[in-house]
């Protein structure tokens, strides 16, 4: 079984690269020829061809694999984690910086096995990083083990965060309280690179303490969950109970000293479960 | 007179690359035996370091030069822009990218002549980018042609903005006020980048239409800004007149539109100019 495993994760890596490619052809090709009003349909089609790409390429080797895909859900399919071997695809994570060219730009596609993640690839393709991790084997960034960073002072380290598209008052202002408690600890810094798989690689490999969001999903993280733990990092929900990847809220730390100190100034809300979404119920 | 400065402007792209192999150099070699009470050590030797080198090289080649540089005004020296050819310097824009090798760390290089800018070199020195302007001759990111977004929807269009060192409350009020201002217009997204000059560079490249903020000093921003007028971008302050590269405030932005709507939203605030500090009174 276990070599069933390294054999679906190497065929990841293949795939993330490939689909990489096909995102830095998107950007290279088809933005110089996007006006205002086609960009998010460049958007739609490009995320929609790198998740067909991949469930296909996938499908012929393992056929009885399941899927939970950003644009299959938006497509009206399940978003349920069951204990079949399942992958889970963003596509295009950071998804604005992509409209832009803003550099952050992944393909993040994780594994489960009894809703356990059994492997993490996030390929950062305009930076040309492959970050890997397979549970109990470590976390890599082009074949470089990661660790994350050993700093245990709050006062010292750098946050990251995302503002996400949230706009209501209500939702902003929490935005808002908790992003304001933690500046004022003071942290080092807060940064925002706009893609959440990337925040969560960039703590796997030490530059970023700790990073939170509420209103991800579990496309967003799965591959970077295993990724950040398997660099030593710890993962916990902002209310400080354990992590639950369908939730859309993460904190993803260094150790859970920082994680709980985080935690702590986070003005904490709820948003529907990504297993509650319409199509599921 | 123009040859002279293209010659010092190539001494500059050179002499940012070197500085660029000694920043690298301390992110690998010194940080593997950083501890948390010498990181801000490793910072000051490396500042210093890397700008005496700058300073050094460049007095031999054009020995009656003024400079302006972060460490050097820190050290107690005038920061007045007169009309003397003047070098600008930050050795590293980014410090606090730096002590934690987040991926966004410049080494930047202005050059000003009657108190106008004639070049500008920016080194993204972690991601090997070597951003360059020369005054009507457009600007460049390792050589390829740089060029401003076009767009001229606030909605879609992606902010930068720093949190910056400022922790009093008063102050921290203004920076959230604007902030929240500008992303409930709204806006497409904000980042976070953490230099000052990266921010300008990406602003020039077109991945961000505008960046914004109270607190940089000149060094931090004199070669981007001529970066991103060639690039075809505006620069303004942050009540709407002229860009003034010593008052510690700025917009860059993609066009005039834009950066006019960004200025709208700003809670402006006024700190000591920097030829107003101590040294120089």
């Amino acid at each position: 079984m276990a070599d069933l495993w390294q054999k679906a994760m190497d065929h990841a890596v293949t795939i993330a690269r490939r689909a990489g490619e096909v995102v830095r052809e998107a950007l290279c090709d088809d933005r110089k020829v996007m006006t205002k009003s086609s960009s998010v349909d460049l958007v739609t089609q490009t995320d929609q061809k790198v998740e067909q790409l991949i469930i296909q390429s996938v499908k012929e080797k393992f056929p009885t694999h399941r899927f939970i895909g950003e644009e299959s859900v938006a497509a009206g399919e399940a978003c349920d984690l069951t204990d079949t071997p399942t992958w889970i695809i963003d596509p295009i994570d950071g998804t604005t910086n992509f409209v832009h060219a803003f550099p952050f730009v992944a393909v993040s596609i994780g594994f489960s096995v009894n809703k356990q993640m059994e492997f993490g690839v996030v390929y950062s393709c305009l930076e040309d990083k492959m970050f890997t991790a397979r549970r109990g084997k470590g976390a890599f960034c082009n074949g470089e083990p990661l660790q994350v960073s050993d700093q245990q002072d709050i006062n010292q380290s750098i946050i990251a965060t995302e503002f996400g598209f949230h706009r209501d008052p209500e939702t902003v202002d929490k935005i808002f309280s908790s992003l304001r408690n933690i500046l004022c600890i003071p942290v080092h810094g807060v940064r925002s690179a706009g893609s959440a798989a990337i925040n969560m690689c960039l703590v796997a490999s030490g530059c970023v303490d700790a990073y939170y969001e509420i209103g991800i999903h579990i496309w967003d993280i799965a591959a970077g969950s295993l990724i950040v733990s398997e660099a030593g990092g710890v993962l916990m929900d902002v209310e400080g109970g354990v992590v639950d990847l369908l939730s859309r809220r993460i904190v993803a730390a260094n150790s859970r000293t920082i994680a709980e100190r985080v935690v702590k100034e986070i003005s904490s809300f709820g948003l529907p479960r990504d297993d509650a979404l319409p199509p599921s119920q």
